[in-house]
């Protein structure tokens, strides 16, 4: 049984049958850049603690769970949207590996402590705040989307605080930002280690950016093979129907 | 006529019936590397001035006389290569638009003036000098590849200095510099414009990186689309014959 409020569905989570995800068109629906970070990112299988910021519905920590059986902490400064992932997290009766916070991840290192996760991962607001009159007039969206709470220096900061020795952070963002990324990765002792570029199809400009970076790492950065989302005939290609169904 | 020395060849210049280029297997042959960037830099096309540094036997000129009229310097520090690129100059008959100056990069914003030109191309030696024990035999091998006579900081440093505000430094190197590279280009005002990725085949991590930058230019980097040298059965790639061939 669930509560679902207002238009929220219970979605499928992709290819995971025994997982399901509360979503809403006017609140929150997780993307495909959450998706492929979640598939992106190391993770430790069998022991460790990963912490999730700007979770969002808690989608990276449901496909995580179903890579790792470490403890997965999901962070997200939205009321409503913790509300959901606190919901599909029972659903799915995860509760005993996934935790959720309501809170701002400034505050994490400070609450939960520094250096005690193996991996962070978040895909941050990509946008920078437009002026309120520019803004998304869904709240719920702007938040997510800009820059209003947390912008690129407070993710980074928090990761790095955050995770551990040799631990590793991972996130998604824009080509646009990379410059920014790596120029504050390294600021905050996050050495970059592999990359991976998302190219909306054959011929067209990067549109999203994967990157992965261990705290204290020595400088050996990969730039891993090319993703394309979609083929001439404008449908998921094969390398993105095995990544979002397996 | 053209005086070839020792185990020299006159090679022809691909695609480019009209012109030639003096090579040898034990002193210097132009790489793949810096085709592409020939193919891959902006250039003027019916004026300006455009500089090579670290030119070898002058491959890049040549190739950038077929795409511009503006006049072309190469720069050399080698005696010997210098030496192949003049002879090679004469014998394509291109002295109006082309000239080689053998000097050290390092010294050429005192001599020739700074902020004088449209664009600066440069493939740089790629690797850290090793320990003298480890180099390459071949001591003109070496300084080509080595960072013994020049480092990337110099590179980016003299390019800077050469290049007009507003004008473009495009320049190819490992993507293992990646970070090295827009940190320095950022730090001498060369703002990362345009980067393409070079993958040997589908698959792989990519192996060469382009990257242009403009002085004084405002943030807004492009990732373009993939390259990909070699298909399946190992032959290269449409799109890199079309470079390579026209």
């Amino acid at each position: 049984m669930v509560n679902l409020k207002h238009d929220e569905r219970l979605d499928y989570l992709l290819g995971e049958e025994r997982l399901r995800i509360i979503q809403s068109p006017t609140v929150f629906s997780f993307s495909l850049d959450a998706v492929l970070l979640a598939k992106f990112t190391y993770v430790p299988i069998q022991k460790g603690n990963i912490i999730d910021l700007c979770t969002g519905n808690g989608v990276i920590p449901f496909l995580l769970s179903t890579r790792s059986k470490a403890s997965i902490t999901g962070v997200e400064i939205q009321e409503r949207l913790y509300d959901m992932a606190n919901r599909s997290n029972e659903y799915n009766e995860l509760q005993k590996q996934i935790s959720f916070i309501l809170g701002d991840l400034k505050e994490m290192p400070a609450m939960l402590g520094t250096g005690k996760y193996d991996v962070v991962t978040c895909n941050p607001p990509y946008f920078p705040t437009p002026q309120k009159e520019e803004r998304n007039k869904n709240e719920h969206y702007a938040i997510a989307r800009h820059e209003i709470l947390c912008n690129l220096e407070d993710v980074i900061k928090a990761s790095s605080a955050l995770v551990k020795q040799g631990g590793k952070v991972a996130l998604v963002h824009r080509p646009g930002r990379l410059l920014d990324i790596i120029t504050l990765m390294r600021e905050y002792r996050l050495e970059p280690k592999r990359i991976q570029l998302v190219y909306p199809k054959e011929g067209k400009e990067a549109n999203t950016l994967l990157v992965e970076g261990i705290k204290d790492g020595r400088p050996d950065l990969k730039i891993l093979p090319p993703l394309f989302v979609y083929n001439e005939k404008n449908e998921y290609t094969k390398e993105l129907n095995k990544i979002l169904y397996g």
